[in-house]
């Protein structure tokens, strides 16, 4: 069973990376961009056929490594 | 008008952060996990109000900047 996992930073915690990639994208000549953020995003299989148990588990990845709760959300999505 | 873009290598490229994201899953004592990739994410705002200009927008973004088009593909997504 296949998932997406998008990490995303909390809305009030600042994104360095984020301000340099507009930064980088107004010198490249592109106007009209009001803002963007940067994330990081998985792709995760799990050999597990109940749907629930199979969410659980990639739950328990993103809070045990993969997302850093204090600064930031997670979003668990199924694919296909 | 806010879109997300998910960045992912192609399928033939390694992704040697997932293999290491992969390892320290297992060692954490998380099984049945088949496989992760990882990618990026952002989250970009236009001031356009055509979706089809803002759309254009966004892709010339990830083609000039934000996306390695030799091994990276990448997906936009309306949001809202």
């Amino acid at each position: 069973m296949k998932f997406s996992v998008t990490v995303t930073l909390k809305k009030d915690v600042l994104d360095p990376q984020g301000k340099v990639v507009h930064n980088t994208l107004t010198n490249l000549g592109i106007d009209n961009l009001k803002s963007i953020r940067q994330g990081k995003f998985f792709e995760i299989e799990v050999n597990e056929t109940d749907q629930n148990k199979a969410e659980d588990k990639v739950k328990e990845m993103c809070e045990k490594l993969l997302v850093n709760l204090i600064i930031e959300d997670f979003q668990i999505n199924k694919l296909q």
